[in-house]
Parts: C-alpha cells; structure tokens; sequence
C-alpha cells in the first residue's frame, strides 16, 4: 500500500520540516521486547543535527516519546506510535522562497502535484523525515538479536574508502565526524567537506552498509525479493540516486565464470559476489549494499531561479543546511536496513509448516 | 503486500520454469480500454526465446490467453486473469542435479526455506517468470499513452554505449540482435556475447530505459517515491544487481553548484541531472536510469559444487541458457518500469480535490 | 488492497460466468503441506451446479487445475496458481438481456460503474466466482489441521432449525440435499424450496457455521478483529445480507448480567454469548456465526423493468438458477471462514518473541 | 494489510485507555480540503465520555491536535497525524485486577495471545480507540459534499424504534442524550437505560444507519464489496455482534417475488429492500444498515470470576462505564460509514478511462 513501509510489521510515518512534530506507528510488532530506549535515542543522535561541525546546525534534541504498544518496558503486540516534537524550526528563513522553486528540491512538484504546499523548509520533503524510521529502525534492531548492521561512509566526493568493508574495524566508525572506520580516509573527507561548506557548496557521496549473521531463507520469491525491499527502502532516502548490492553495477561487466560463488561443504561460498542473496532470499553469508547519495540541493549562494508564475527569481539558501548529507545518512540506512530485514524475518516464521 | 507488484493497480502472478504454464491476474485496472493484443503480443516476442542466435534457444510460442476481464476487446474493470502455457520443458535436463545445488543460484537458498525445492529450471526462480511481467507492462503501457519508454542495452562486459540517450534514435532498438540503437556499438556486442557463448560462459551488462512526456506529479511523497517504486521493481528483475537513476552513482562524486538543475521560465529544467524525479515525484523531464544485470549463473562448462548434504558434486549446465540476459531484459525492463507508473499515475487521478 | 481476499495469505481470483475460465493465485502459502487433492475436489463437488434437483441445473464437472505452487504432491512455499475451465456456457441464454436491467442484479451498477458490462450471465457478478473461494478454502482448511470447520443451512424461507447447534450431529449435514443436519426439518426446506421452483420463485435462508478447536489467540487487535475479518468475507458473498455472531442481534436485547460469560477455572466459559471471540481475539470456545441470503433475483417469470435507455421492458430468467441459494453457499462460508482463520492462524505465528 | 482501515485513503492507530495519547496516522488523503475543524470536535463532542446522565463518567476533553498534512487551514496531501491526549486516566481504578481476568472481556486474550497486557482500563481493547476513528470518519465526511450519512438508535434493549427511518426526521437525532430522532421512543429508552444503570448493570441496543446521495458506482467487484467493507468497519467496533444492510436478516425469509427491487424509467427503484447496493456497487437509492451491540461486559457489581493463575476470584467493576454503548456508538458508526464511503469513492475515480 502506499506510504506504508514494510508489508507485515508496518510503519506509518507523519511530519513536516517546520511542523508541530514527526511521528509514526508501527503495526504487528511482536510483543515481549524488553525496549532498550538508550539504544534508540543513540540511533537519534547519531541521525541529529547539530552533532559536529560538518552537519547542519539546526538544534533539536530528537528526543522521541512513546505513546503506546509498550507497557511496562516491554512491547505488547499492539500499534506503536510515537512523536518527536520539532523545537527549533524558523520558519520565518523560509518566508522569502513562499513563492520560490529551488532548484532540484521538490518545490515545484509538490506545487504542481498537490496545487498547495508547505513551503517552510521543503515541508513534507525535508528529509527530516528520517527520524521516524530511525526509531522504527532502532525498535527493529533489537528484534534481530544476532544479526550486526553496520553502514559507514565509503565515499565524499571522488575521496573513496578504497579497503574492501572486510578490511575495517566497525567499532571505528563513530570515532569520527564522518563515519567512515578508516581514520586516514576519513580525515580526508571531513578536510573536503570543510573546504565545500567554506564555499557555501554541497558535495555528495556514498554509504556502504554491511549486515552480518543474517539466516538462510530471509526474502520471498517474487516482488519481495530481498534486495528489491532493501533498495525500495534506501531508494526512499532523500538525495538517493541508486542502490546497488554484492557485485552491484561491477557485477555487469564480469563473465559468469569469474562472478560465480562457488560452495564450500558446509554452504558457505568461497567468493561472496551475490553480496549474501541468491534468488531474492539471503543465503547466510554477509549481506552488503551500496547507497548513492547526490549532493545537497540547498546551497548557500545565489542561484538563478523562477517563482510559480515563471518569473526570474534569485534565491539563495538561508537556514541552517547540511554540506554533505551521508555522515548522516549512515544511522538512516541501518535504521531501514533493520526494518525491511525485521518485516521479511516476521513473514519467514509463517512460510514452511515444518516451524508450526 | 508480499508478492505483490503494485498499489492500486495490482499484479500477482504464479508459474515455474517447468510447471504448467505462468499466468497472473491484474486488478483494478480501468475499464473501456480497446485492448490492442497485437501489442501484447510483440512484447512477448521481443522477450521470447529462441528469437536469435545469441538467446538460449528454448522454443516457446509464449502465446498470452486473457481469461476474463476483457469483454469484445474492452477492459470491463474487472480482474484480467491471463495464462502463457508452458511448451517446451524438458524437465529430463534437470534430473542429474535434483540434489545439487548450482553456484549462484537459488537452489539451496530456497531449499534452505521451503524444505522442497521445485529443481526443474530452477522452478520458480527462474527468469521465465518475466514473462507475467511483460503482459501486465503492455497492457499498462496502453492506459499510458502518449507516454514513450524506451529501454535498450547500454553495455554488455565492458563495452559500452558511449553516446548519452539523447544522441540515440530509439527506432533502431529492434534493429539488432542485442538491443542497442547505436549499430556500431551493437555490433560489438554481439560479437562479445558470441565468443563468450562459444566458450560456455556468460556476461553481465546494463540496460537503460528512458521514459519521455510522464505528467508532472506522478510519485507519491515517502516510501512510494516514484524512483523507490522503479526501483523496488527492477531490483526484482532477475539477476538486477543495481539501479540508478538521474546522476545515479556519479552524482555522489558532484558538488550541489554542478549538480542542481536550474529552472527555465516554463518549469523545465536546464540540465536533468535529477532524471526527471524531484522529491520522489515526476516534473516533466525525461525520466531516465539504469539496471545492472550480472552475468548468468548458469555456465556450459563444469562447475566444482555441493549437493544438499554438502558432498562435492560437478555441476555442468545443461538445458538451453542465455549467454547474456540483457537483450532480453530491454521488453521487461519497460514493462516493469511501465506499470509502476500506471500504479502511481492512477492514484494521481485521486490526490487533489480540484480534480473531483 | 481491493479485490484481495487476506493479509498475509492471500487470495486474488478471476473469472466470469460465460468465459473461458475462473482461476485464482493463493501468495504465502506455508511450503510443506501434502496436499490432498481428492479433499479440494469434494468441496467442489458441494458446491457444483447440478448436484441435485433444488439447485441451478448448470452442468460443470468444476475439476480445478493446479498450475503452479505445488511440486511432488507437496505445497513448494511459492504462488499457488489454479483454474476451472467453464464448460457449459449458453451464452445465448443472455442475448435477450444484453440491453436490459434485470432487478436487484448488478447489471445496472456495472454498467454505470465501468460504462460496459459483460452482460453473460451477469459476468463478474456471478456468485460462479465462489468457486474460487472453495478452491482456496480447501487448501486453508489443509493447514488448519485438528479445527473443525462446519456450516449447515439454518434457515429457509421462514422454516428454521429451531435446535441449537451443539444438539445437531454435523457428520448428517451432508445426507440431504439442503444440508440441514437436522432431517426432519431438512425435509421441511426441501420441500418448500420444490414449491418454490415450481412457481418460478426463489426463496432466502441462513447458514450458520460452528468452529471447533481454535487455539486462543487468533485475530488481531484493531481492524483485523477475528470477527471482521469473517464478516467481512461472508458479506462479499453474492446475495448475502448479513452477518451475526455469538449473540449476534439477540445479544442487543440483553443485559451485561445476562450476556456476560463466566470463566471456569480452566479458562472456558460457563456460557458462550461472546461466539468463542473476546476483544476480536479467538478464546478457544466454539466460534459460530449466522449469514443472510436474500432470495436469488432471478425469478423464472415475467417481470417488469427497463433497458439501459430506460425504456420499459419485460425481463424473464431462462437459464439455469438456484431457487435457493443457501445449500451451495454452505461449502462457500466454510471455505471463507477457513481461509480467513488460516491469514490470522499464519500472522499469529509472529505475534510473539517467545515464538521465536 | 492487518491494522489498517481503507485500501487507497487509509488509517493507521494507536492508542490504550490509560495510555499517554490516543492518534492516528491518514494516508492518501486529497490535497486541496479546506479543513472545518469545528465540525471535527462537534464529532469527537458527540462521542466524548461524561456528555449525558447515561454514559460513562469519565472526564477528557477530547480535544484533536493535528501535527502535519494542514497547511493554513488546508490538506496538503500528505500524511495527517493527529493526536488526543488522555488526560483522565484513573489507572488506580485498575489495580484490582492486574492479574484478574474479566468475564466477557479481552483480558483473557490478549493476556494469552501476547503473554502481557496493559492492565489499565482494557488496555488497546478499550473502545476508546473508537476516538481516532472519528477524527479520520470526520474528515472523510467533509471529502463527501452532498452525501449525507445519519445514524441512530434503533433500539435499547427490546425498546425498538418501530417507524422506519424514512419517517424520522434526522435532525432530531441530536436532540435527546440517547440519540433516537423519535422523541417519544427516544424518551423510553433513556428511561431503560436510567433503570438499568441504577441496577448496576448494561444493556446492549442497535444503530441504524442511513446514507443518502451516494453516487452510483461505489464499490468494488469482489473482495471489496461495499456492503464488505462497511460490515468490516462495523464488527470492528468494540461490541458490535452483528451487521446487516437493506432487507438484512429478514430478507433471508422472502421470496424472490417479494424482494425483487423493480426499476423506475429513471433507474431509481420502486422498493430499496437492496438496501441502495446491487452486487457490491451503490445504485444510487438510500444506503442503509443496522448494527448490533451487545451489553457492556463491565457491570458494577461482583462476578465471579478467575485470575491468570486459574484461581477463583471475584471481580467488580470500578472505573467509570457506560450503561449502554448505543448512544456513543452514533457518531463511530456514522465516522466508519463515512470513512469507508470516501475510501471507495476515491478508488471510482480510477475505475473508467472515460474520466481521464
């Protein structure tokens, strides 16, 4: 259905840049989760602004509020929905651009689509959106006892983490502004993404994310296959211009020879191109995809723009914005990553008489 | 919902590589379309296969029979129920690897599952099961007209169509065997895809599929963004291992000064680096992205492998293969691409009041 | 989503009266299940025209086909796809009516509805589409093992079964031709509804259906309460006016001190008002509900009405019809019922940690 | 899917008796609606608790609070979140039975479906989940200009409204606490409900419901029948044992010569016993329906009953209920009708290409 993510366990999300408050509500949890609430404001404050020099310096505290489906720090089966006030809109930053399309923001469709919009920061298209499915994300997270999720930043720009993910030390990656677990590479980045933000410019760039200790079997054969979720989810990130998983758009340019995995006896492959999937259903060994992200819209120098009407406008980026959108991007794609994992975990219980 | 392509317009589909016959049943699609079944027909062609010397050469009419909702050749409304029968199984092909489990297949990720594995060519995960895909995308390409979508090879290993789309003449698609406009590359590709058939061996490539005068508006705004629903769709494609669209992964190297697309008087846009979504919703530009197809697991040479008990086994494919799936891929990738928009351009029809 | 039977397990068919055939796809089916084919096509046998001389003397051997989902006798966990071929269409017979509205069918919203209806026996319409809910039915009533799923005619015209449901011997439900256990009454509905073909007329009836052995437990807690779910389906039923339940409209001359069901030490109750259903959730008491079919519009006589012009015309059945629609719709509420418990017996499997 | 109510136009909830808030999240609802937020509490007023001298006691102001998808006064079309705070949670009142299990009540299921339960005033089985569902059906009324949809009390226990509803004038509804247009019956059946309360004890009653102005065409072939969904809505009410619409349970007792609804030369027709529905598609006459509600199971006086260890105990109802649900279930009925009703009518723009 739309706007619902997730086909089992569900979340529906609320919320506007510059509106009262973010929320959602997420179905078919199951109960008897004992909720680490310190895990889920970790995960919102790895998301929020105003965290370090590199971000945007819009204040928030991000804190979320449970309004029900647990009881008694356990969750009892039943919806839970949740809100994160907003507290530091000014909406006043926006007055200027009521009338105004930004270049490649969604003003202009939103308008067209919808014939009103809210124009106080992107309203419905800010990408402060990702909070809700942070929390949701963290929830998931803990139903999936086992499994490791960990993204990090793999690129800013043309500065690319060139070691392979099995060559880094995750426990690293939030020693550092960016996110990525290679200190050197990392230090590079956050350099670039100072130089960008001094020039009122935006850079792109990319996060891997690499999920461990997935069973065998999770994914549906035909239009749930565990990529498309994965990719369905990621490709719903603002900024997010593609996805790719195992071998990815590499894989296109290889023999069939070279990229398949061979077994070894006990089913584990020797080479793991398939990135973890083999027909749409993870086959135990690490799940690992790729996330494209363009570079912020909202840059801060004028730019040549129309009104709604069609006439020439200058607009230039006030408001607080961030130069480069994937450090904080990481906690969003783990968030999504452990929620599409948690809804097709759910459906597998139900999919082989043999668990009855 | 699982196994389900769609929203409103809805396709669930059923059938195995060598079971009776694929089929599958489209809901609420409109009523009152004169059903040109000539169309339909030369989609299923153009995926068939044994249509040239560099597709596996199983003999399949692949012949559509509409079952219900279409009454003296008009859509009445009600669900279309469609079969294509199965021709020419030879199930025999298969018996010798009944336990085996073929590298970078989905042979033992979905015996892993189910407990039953369907082992005849590959059952349900096999790519045959986009032929249901194709129907569905000629008939919803027919509710969209006016609407141009154009897919077609964009490389096979690595070579590469070098010329950006609009350079191309999408007339001479179907000129050549491998689906490439540009006849001089496409000759070079045929070439590599028929060495690498002489060696036994596969390659991956990429499709491109440009879709021109979309209405502004189209794509809803979170978790059925017009880009995450292409997407979630293609990553469903078999063997699909990426998707971009716009800049995709090169717009993750660009600053937002180089990147934004900046408006005309009339709401066009400049440049289209955006690839015609902006905030998850159409805005008139050509919309355009690629999908990353590895190469065929299946390999005519033999293979060190396991069985289901983990024993060694050589595996050798038999059966009729495709050395590269590409050429194919061009008719399932506008199909896909073709009813995702018709999902998302009927719910448009309810999204404003004004319209009422 | 429209025209989808289920949440989980899910059922979406096709079919029209005179065309080529009737089908359906069953998605997430549990893989594992020796399925017993010989049970399917006996509820098919209960629900076929022809059976006996108080139903529509239509001859269709309604043999279902299996196309897909099934592998070696055993459900494979993929889209079960089936179809019964209509074979005895006299299409002819509805000539006569192509233009004109039959009362209190659905020619009239049809026609208005999608501007073309397929006038062949009421096309779509026709309750010929409950086939397919037998088919799945059946196979749901597979996976329910050890609950006791049985419906029985209740009423017909103003004859009722005046015993209570746990004073009637079920395995007697099939010994007359109007599936009333209770013979004497039986014979009572039998001959009324004699009568009734004799002038030409149709007469309405009640099915009650009794469950036996659910665990507690299933239904789910807002908009999927056990009770809607049923009732939702049985209203889908062509020609069903209503639905009860436990107390059903009794229960609304109550009292709480009356209706109220005391607790014995083991959990059952003293009494069952609820119908084995509290807070939407089942209790593990017997589940038994009542549904309303009014007469079968289509009298074999004269009667007035008008074409789609609104000119004036005289309709007058010929075809083959149900006098009474109540002993074919026993099989049909016992199939609903079953499919609608095995969708919430299947999410219920995820509803809990301490499953897992 | 499980949880949510509507198909395109859909709402998800949350919510417990004693929790911190009630919410909801609406989907898909059009852009463009000037929001009458009057009309909206004058709903939620007429279900608030403590409004007459036969309802619950219980002291909310029951006050809605948007939080996204309004802008300056108008929909956007993006999500709408809303939330009503509790305010008068007496949790105490519910300590007593902590480990007790109600008779007639879910404690016993959820208790055993969830292996925990929230305690406190039922939990998320409390009918005040019933508050979300008028906000959503008070907005969906505004969507429906022209159509007008009336409710009210049809019976009190065995105190029946005997006129038929084209006889009553409907802007008398208002005018008594128990929401009966008919002054005199209206008078009686408060008198029953004053006698019974004072008994400690609840009585159950029915609502009938009646919507004028439906367009033809509303409603979908199978599975989403009108008369389906609306059944849904209904059961899903907290105590509502049954539903029936147009000739309902009595039809099931005539003849086809009886029941039939002959046409009028301008397709109205010259009885309604259909109930202005023929084949799950409205006809454009009077839509009308009947819903019964069982006893309140919370009686204020001692009833033996178990706790979760199966130990006898002896419960009593503390807290604040109503005597009888009826009169609140007025405006629930008339918000779900609703509800559903623009749910269906937003589909319908999608059905026909002759609209595009």
């Amino acid at each position: 259905m739309f706007n619902i993510l997730g086909n089992l366990l569900s979340l529906t999300t609320f919320g506007e840049s510059h509106g009262v408050a973010y929320g959602g509500i997420i179905n078919n949890f199951p109960a008897g989760l004992t909720v680490d609430f310190d895990k889920i404001q970790y995960e919102l404050d790895r998301r929020k602004p105003g965290q370090s020099a590199i971000v945007t310096q819009r204040k928030e505290s991000d804190t979320v509020k449970f309004l029900s489906g647990i009881f008694e720090g356990k969750t009892t089966g039943t919806p839970i929905g949740f809100i994160i006030e907003n507290e530091n809109q000014k909406s006043k930053d926006y007055d200027h651009i009521a009338d105004s399309y930004r270049p490649s923001h969604a003003d202009f469709t939103y308008d067209q689509k919808f014939g009103i919009r809210d124009y106080r920061g992107g309203g419905k298209s800010s990408a402060r959106e990702t909070i809700n499915w942070v929390v949701a994300g963290a929830l998931a997270k803990q139903l999936l006892s086992g499994i490791e999720i960990n993204a990090y930043v793999s690129s800013v720009g043309d500065i690319f983490c060139e070691k392979p993910y099995q060559d880094l030390d995750f426990s690293k990656t939030e020693s550092n502004d960016v996110r990525c677990p290679d200190a050197e590479t990392a230090e590079k980045m956050i350099e670039r993404i100072k130089e960008i933000k001094k020039e009122g410019n935006t850079i792109g760039g990319t996060v891997t994310c690499v999920i461990k200790n997935v069973p065998v079997g999770i994914g549906e054969p035909v239009f749930s296959k565990l990529q498309a979720e994965l990719g369905k989810a990621m490709l719903n990130i603002n900024a997010c211009k593609g996805f790719e998983y195992g071998s990815g758009f590499c894989g296109a340019k290889m023999t069939g020879k070279e990229h398949n995995d061979a077994f070894n006896p006990d089913f584990t492959t020797k080479s793991n191109l398939s990135g973890g999937i083999q027909g749409g259903i993870s086959n135990g060994m690490d799940i690992y995809f790729r996330a494209a992200f363009k570079p912020v819209a909202t840059i801060l120098r004028p730019q040549d723009s129309v009104d709604r009407y069609g006439n020439p406008v200058i607009v230039e980026g006030k408001g607080r914005h961030d130069p480069c959108v994937v450090p904080r991007a990481v906690p969003v794609v783990e968030s999504l990553a452990a929620f599409v994992l948690a809804d097709l975990f759910l459906i597998n219980k139900t999919r082989n008489i043999n668990n009855f």
